[in-house]
């Protein structure tokens, strides 16, 4: 993980070096190519349909093409109608890329329709491309799910569809704005070329004059190159056809007219054409050019484009006898790339990434990198659990699935989480119905996944507890917790290494006793529950306090812990007001402390005490205004787009001193900290932990002032940052950014925020020469540094305008009470020096991502009290029935 | 010809005597017929597209998919699509009826595909219905025009089909209205019945609650039944699939979704389509119902259609096995009628017709009628031509088509006024570009007769002339009489019987010499070309007069005429103004005499000479003023809609005193009157014709006033007509009207004026015991007698908003020069006895839509000047090289 530092990369002479092992090993694909015309432009006509995992509609009704009176789409039309046609005729290809939904068609053909498609795939009439369930967002993903979901695509096709299925190229054409990381993976994973339909405006039109739509990216900055280099092409249309060449029936241009009919238009179309072909051949270097044929959900009768390219076809490549110079025939993207690895050229080199994308002046795609936090929460922590359940699944082998809690089932999750990483998905550019579905999914999926938990854990553990998943502890809700005098927690790990993590649960009782696995007593305290989560439960609901303890287990295992209520204890310390004190006060732990101002209550300096570093940082929440459309442009803030209305946010509380309270014990040290009714945080500090816990608490957004806001929270520091900040790609490398700069072309900056934001999708952090603060993120978020020592993140937004791009419905988000949603998370504030930062962030980013979880049970069952005789080692792979170590 | 005077038919018990013979003769057909559950209730699911023959776009246009912004739609693809579907599972069916678009898609097939074709047909998976070119408007066509247009479309399936082709059944599913001469048609040709969407919405409740909406039409009533009896069934929904069943791509009712999904329907679908059915078949009196499924240019993917309903098939008959009563199969309408026929019930019997149609309160479709007057008479004008041009290629030979001008085709018009007959494009209901393309059809197909009338008169006739053609003698233009001081006229006959023609060709001679074939001199005279005429030609163009003279011609034959202009002759006289007088001046002639009012100018009183009948008859123009909604309904007047918003018209001549002129000479008297600046009429005698001629003038109707105007010319007479009045059943039978009142069911009038609007194809008449008033018209117009005594045309219209039938255009009918059209006309006047006014009205309306045609030369070729040896007698049918009796 290493900031490449690029700043422009220079037009560096790389050999192509792909496609060499593919070819040679998979039999099949390149060989199947068309022949082309060394001496002509050959025009590659790719045949597609691009088939949202969800976006206006779930995926189910995608598939059956229910509700098209929002949009016209069926695909399990599209898959029936294109096989039927690319079996009329021969010399027709196309390609498709939703696995998700070629495997929900799969399920319902014949054997004769199977036979049929293989034998299409096998001949390179049919060709997958990118091979993920879905067609994943590259911004607010996380590498862990994206490798899910591409292994999940990928060994589907190559189960029900031969070798020759799982694609050699990526085909990320819709997705708004591109990773390294995403690109690294397909690299590392054997991909040949990766194309692209969105990039930046600018940096397209740059790149067109340049002849740099194609180039080698290099997609890490810390493996080998040529193995992380990803040849990358860049669409002419993004995925579109030429105007006026779309003959999907959702479009309306004339078909081709060559018969004896007044309408007959046959020259002026094949003069159109060869014009768009010969101008489009002057931004690209060789003599051939892809032109993607067909868009979102075409070919439902796949006829319409098939019968007009075969006359397109016969009448343009008929103007060779004239003299003209073009070639045009049907290909696959695999073909196209075949054709230049001929050409044997050097490609330009590019090192940083494709964000932010934007299609226009003040049209940043940055909004999404916060649009519906909850949901992006979720998202993340179902990978978290989803991880869980397939380790436990591995480890518990077939008792897992079938054991005595019912038939646990990993893959319901597993396609879950696939389907949320769609572009449309936990980017939150959806529907709210099909939000609601693709949560609702995850739901289905973590209930199987639970159900396998307990057979794993009770066949691991070789007992019959009746466990319990308390879902809603974020709320401090959990009925077997809150009624027990005595329960159990079995805490699973599912990292390489011991973790230690606090658990918090909702007890009544004031005092308990907890012990390990072995016995021994564990420290506890029992701490108030903030009047905020109060709020969120609604009247009086559920319990006053929690249980704290710091709970340690084992790699890729679990440890049992026994909670007991004392009969008799101290109750519980309230919460107090913080000194009225002329001088700072704080909070402190071994590793840090953390200063807060006595006037105003915001937290005012953090300091390491080991490293002997302080820096002053100022906290606080502030909201952009989101823009409506001004005389700029009509823009509107929306779930894609980010735009306010003012490059100065609004402080959220409108006094300036934020009301404050303190909780202080052994475990814990909390300030509780009100911006406003809606905004509050409790800024923490666990005994032994190195980190400043941020837990925000931010809904429902008030809009009855009609204003849509998006909320941050902003730090503020002295450091001398010199325009330069640093975000995570995926969750698995670092690139440095710099304000209103693009490393590899000029920028013409049109939204001084909007046009400086980058997805955090797990950290982002600022630096001096010595000290780095980096906030570790629980989900993917909006960030910045909009000037020299400030940091901000984006953590909730709400507004009252669509922006235009489909979606038709405003971010209102209404939640159940239709006041709007309130969405909780933690930032996890990092204060080192650079060179030790990253040692500290990357742990903590994958104790993040990776978190271990806690089962609950009444206790009971026969629990095993020592270490397993057949445990597995830290450093030793389990599998079959190689229990893991429970205790230890 | 004879009135029913029905009254209201009483439900008659008749045997079903359909479908004998053609079942036996025809060896396939009803015996392909699927297996039905004589024990439970059948529904028959009829899969159909329909596809109108021009009407938002072009026929072209909707052919090939072209202008799909304008609505989505493409035959070629429909047809495509369902012979694919077919062939993929052999339960379907599918019928068809629209040849135009069988026949265009035909030409494009390969002999695979026909070959396919033929077998769907001969195995009765694919059933043509209707079988005319176009699916025939009923109003406003003329019987002529509808059986050259039905033997086209059947002589096209019997050669492409083969003899299982051509329909048993009529299909007439979406016309206007329904009329008793096209039922008769039907029977006399032997369908076995007729199927109809379009009845008054009150009839078919009604209908509905008798069980009537099958019945058996006694279609003449002069022809013996059963001969011309023909079962008619009213369809449930127009021709549309039940709520919540239309599974085109053009719909947006959820698909059937029948597997492991959370959209799972299935229940909800079949419980619903069973609740439709049972209620459908308490209207219908068999075990049997039909539904069709499909509507305008469905089927385009024809996938979607047919899977869902595989689905429904199964789902429902499935239930069966749960105590279900409803069995669901794909059929026909023949098969459907086959088990009706097995019923052996007796039916209601209808002796009226379906006119007018209204399908809601207000909303009458009576505007159709008369929409765009001057596309209506090139219509009629053009089958008068197709007559005359396929008359002289029968009576040339092969010399017709391969001749000396070029090739002659009569097959170009002849489709052209097939596609002419389509209830959009004759009706006017079509928008403005499509009425345009409609003309621009005709235009070509007259040229192409026009080169084969040269050839077959030069064949005939033994020269070689320079025929020329003037199509805008209406206007008084032609150049070659216009320069000419010398030249022929050739005037053929297409009746079988000789006539006696007025000719008027514009000159600009003072004095002419005609001679007749033999030599022998005709009179002629040289009258002004009227202010109007001026006018309508713009600044100073064109002659100042015309010659005229009557001309004879012989059955199916022409007479040649000479005319030479006169070196010296007497100038003409120029129109003088009528005496001003307290008493009443006249034109007459040695049939009729027609006085007109001193005072006011309007016609008076008409007296019939010979008969001594003497009636007072004032005839005037007047409008109605379009309504645009109002509090009773929100319906406007439009191109299908005559909603007027009030009863009452008002005079086009604001003065009471209209301008009056008068011509009078040996040939012809007229008297010119003009109403308004837009409205013009002249009232003529011809020496020697038994009728009056009203030439009227109307245009460009102004409506910046932001009034629609719909122009009527009404008779007013002290006929007692006790609320009667007889309109003609394309212009072969006629039928008895009573105001406020329908034959077979219970009238509630919404609309005193437009509710009594029939469509007068060629005559209308009212009368007393002893006198009847005949008009008749030279082209389609809506006509009634709104008050006893009176009768009124509705001859030109232009409204100003959209009537919400689809057309999304106001009837506007700009022009070149947006102002509007003039549009110029004749209505023919009759006054008789009752006893003798048939004889009248009969010969003069044969007259007027066979009427003989001039064709010119300049002379100078070699003519014949005496009978041809093997000229044709009258009495005789000419054949082959048999010449006719081109002189005599």
């Amino acid at each position: 993980m290493t900031a490449p530092g690029s700043g422009m990369a220079a037009s560096v002479a790389v050999p192509l070096l792909l496609l060499g092992v593919a070819v040679v090993a998979a039999g099949c694909g390149y060989k199947s190519c068309p022949p082309t015309r060394p001496d002509l432009l050959n025009v590659h006509l790719v045949p597609h349909t691009h088939d949202d995992v969800g976006w206006l509609k779930t995926v189910e009704q995608y598939f059956y093409g229910v509700r098209n009176e929002v949009q016209h789409a069926g695909v399990q039309y599209i898959l029936d109608s294109v096989v039927a046609q690319l079996v009329a005729e021969p010399t027709r290809r196309f390609i498709y890329a939703e696995v998700a939904f070629l495997a929900r068609w799969w399920q319902l053909q014949d054997e004769a329709t199977r036979d049929t498609v293989r034998q299409l795939v096998e001949q390179g009439r049919l060709e997958l491309v990118g091979g993920g369930w879905s067609m994943a967002d590259e911004a607010v993903t996380h590498y862990s799910a994206g490798l899910e979901q591409l292994g999940l695509g990928r060994g589907f096709l190559r189960r029900a569809l031969g070798p020759c299925a799982p694609p050699r190229l990526a085909w990320q054409i819709d997705p708004f704005g591109h990773s390294r990381q995403s690109a690294a993976t397909f690299a590392q994973m054997g991909y040949d070329g990766l194309f692209l339909g969105r990039v930046d405006h600018q940096d397209k039109a740059q790149r067109e004059q340049r002849r740099e739509l194609e180039l080698l990216w290099r997609t890490s900055g810390s493996l080998r190159s040529p193995g992380s280099d990803l040849f990358t092409g860049i669409l002419p249309n993004v995925y579109n056809p030429p105007t006026g060449f779309c003959w999907d029936q959702l479009c309306s241009d004339p078909p081709v007219v060559d018969g004896d009919s007044e309408e007959n238009n046959v020259a002026s179309i094949v003069s159109t054409f060869l014009d768009i072909a010969t101008k489009q051949a002057e931004h690209y270097r060789t003599n051939h050019i892809i032109m993607t044929m067909g868009s979102d959900f075409h070919y439902e009768n796949a006829n319409l484009w098939f019968k007009n390219m075969d006359k397109l076809i016969a009448h343009v490549n008929a103007q060779q006898a004239n003299g003209s110079r073009v070639h045009v025939l049907y290909s696959t993207p695999s073909c196209y790339l075949w054709e230049l690895h001929q050409a044997n050229l050097s490609w330009s080199l590019k090192m940083d990434d494709f964000f932010p994308y934007s299609d226009g002046p003040h049209q940043f795609w940055t909004g999404f990198f916060t649009s519906r936090p909850a949901l992006k929460r979720y998202e993340r922590l179902s990978n978290n659990f989803l991880q869980i359940c397939s380790q436990l699944e591995a480890l518990a082998g077939p008792a897992a699935r079938d054991g005595p809690y019912g038939p646990g089932d990993s893959s319901v999750l597993r396609e879950a989480v696939a389907v949320a990483q769609h572009h449309d998905a936990v980017t939150g550019t959806e529907k709210q119905h099909v939000a609601n579905d693709y949560a609702k999914q995850l739901a289905i999926g973590w209930e199987r996944c639970q159900l396998l938990v307990s057979n794993a854990l009770s066949s691991l553990s070789g007992t019959k507890e009746t466990f319990t998943f308390c879902n809603s502890l974020n709320i401090s809700v959990c009925p077997l917790t809150e009624a027990s005098s005595r329960f159990l927690v079995l805490l699973y790990n599912p990292l390489g290494r011991r973790v230690s993590w606090p658990i918090r649960l909702p007890v009544h009782g004031v005092s308990y006793t907890v012990t390990d696995p072995r016995g021994q007593p564990v420290p506890s305290e029992v701490v108030p529950v903030s009047i905020v989560t109060h709020g969120l439960r609604g009247n009086g609901i559920g319990a006053m306090q929690e249980l704290l303890f710091q709970a340690s287990a084992p790699a890729l295992g679990f440890s049992t812990f026994t909670v007991t209520r004392s009969p008799h204890g101290h109750p519980r310390v309230p919460p107090v007001q913080p000194p009225v004190l002329p001088q700072p006060w704080d909070i402190h732990n071994e590793h840090l402390r953390v200063l807060f101002d006595p006037l105003t209550g915001h937290l005012k300096e953090i300091q390491n005490l080991a490293k002997n570093i302080s820096l002053p940082v100022f906290q606080s929440y502030y909201w952009y205004n989101a823009s409506v459309g001004n005389d700029e442009s009509s823009q509107a803030s929306g779930a894609y787009i980010f735009r306010p209305n003012s490059s100065e946010p609004i402080p959220v509380s409108v006094s300036k001193r934020i009301s404050t309270s303190l909780v202080q014990n052994a475990l814990v040290q909390e300030v509780h900290q009100t911006f406003s009714s809606w905004c509050s945080q409790v800024v923490r500090l666990y005994a032994g932990q190195p980190y400043v816990e941020l837990e925000w608490t931010v809904g429902p957004i008030p809009v009855e002032d009609g204003w849509g806001k998006e909320i941050i929270s902003r730090f503020q520091t002295p450091l001398q940052t010199r325009a330069r900040f640093y975000t995570d790609s995926n969750g698995r490398q670092i690139l440095e950014r710099r304000r209103d700069y693009r490393p590899t072309w000029n920028l013409s900056q049109t939204e001084p925020v909007a046009g400086n934001y980058y997805p955090v999708t797990s950290r982002i952090f600022i630096k001096d020469k010595k000290v780095q603060l980096t906030v570790l993120t629980d989900r993917s978020q909006g960030g910045s540094s909009i000037s020299d020592g400030s940091l901000e993140l984006m953590v909730h937004r709400r507004l009252l305008y669509d922006d235009n791009r489909g979606v038709e419905e405003p971010l209102l988000e209404p939640g159940a009470d239709r006041r709007g949603l309130v969405v909780r998370g933690r930032h996890l504030l990092l204060l080192d020096t650079v060179q030790a930062a990253a040692d500290g962030h990357r742990l903590r980013a994958q104790e993040l991502f990776m978190a271990p979880y806690p089962v609950l049970a009444p206790g009971g069952g026969a629990l095993p009290t020592g270490p397993s005789s057949n445990a597995c080692r830290s450093s030793q792979r389990c599998a079959g029935s190689c229990l893991p170590a429970s205790i230890s």
